[in-house]
């Protein structure tokens, strides 16, 4: 596809089709996105998918312990304007998406934040690419038991970065509209 | 162009031609990199425009002292291993390139670091599109004189994330090898 396409397509899905994403697929897209820059070619990155809906809801449930309890402890979190949602039962941090890939990394390299960052922005437009639809869901990256960790298969000192849920689009909403880029100075 | 070309010849360029990047083709690209996924859509992101090599010189060199002083006051430094680079009064930061673009935000911002990178891969590749050259220069962030930081135009409370430098290549490495990726675990 495209690229000026694929940018106008990539947009964040919280509606997916009841319809499995073939692992082959996710491997794929996976595969394609290894091809982002990143510090020194060093490739600090690693995966985790989980491609269960049922498993992503209790994942989800877990999340939003987390996240709740951290309100509870400190009522000036940002995370609570979404304390409302998160109260509600009905509520999945994955929005129901049937796949979850985690892109995680070693806790203490310098370099995590971006580089997996930069690796997230070709997932998605690898996705897309395929049809698939995606978003980075921060909520879902909050699993502090070690227990469900290990489950995870996240190592010792790695720590989840982007949670990416994935599946087919019920529909591609327009983009939201860009504010003006603030260009606060040109030297020449 | 096609998006798997794109991932192909989207590469760390460290040689450039001695040819101006128009100020209008710079704004275009920065145009298609805020169509970047980005946290709630808040697109804290800013730009800042060196367009001249003289500049550029200028600030390498800054940016070499204040690498080179944080090696003397920690030989553990990582950036250790760059010392001999460092002091080589040839070596330019920027490796001569025409244009840096410095993708800035507010420092306190949680989602900076990702935010600013997701835009920074949709603004290599929207750069190797039109047949550009880049390469983001973690060694290009390190300005600490507020003087240097307000001629830039920096606002108070703000932070260089992602320098980035621009131009026409003379030549396209091929892709360095990338590693299998690390699926740590299938959860299905």
């Amino acid at each position: 596809m495209d690229y000026k396409e694929l940018m106008e397509k990539r947009r964040a899905i919280r509606d997916y089709e009841d319809r499995d994403v073939p692992l082959d697929v996710v491997r794929e897209i996976i595969n394609d996105s290894i091809k982002a820059p990143n510090a020194g070619n060093r490739q600090i990155w690693s995966f985790i998918i989980v491609n269960s809906k049922a498993r992503m809801k209790e994942l989800s449930d877990l999340n939003k312990k987390t996240v709740l309890a951290g309100i509870e402890a400190n009522p000036n979190s940002p995370m609570k304007v979404y304390e409302p949602m998160l109260r509600n039962d009905d509520y999945n941090v994955f929005y129901n998406a049937p796949c979850l890939v985690y892109i995680v990394g070693p806790a203490k390299a310098a370099t995590l934040a971006p580089d997996c960052a930069l690796l997230a922005a070709y997932f998605m437009l690898a996705a897309t690419e395929r049809g698939l639809g995606t978003c980075w869901v921060a909520q879902g990256g909050f699993i502090r038991d070690p227990e469900i960790l290990k489950e995870l298969g996240l190592p010792e000192g790695y720590q989840l970065v982007a949670p990416i849920i994935l599946g087919y689009p019920k529909t591609i909403p327009p983009m939201p509209e860009r504010n003006a880029p603030k260009i606060l100075k040109v030297l020449s």
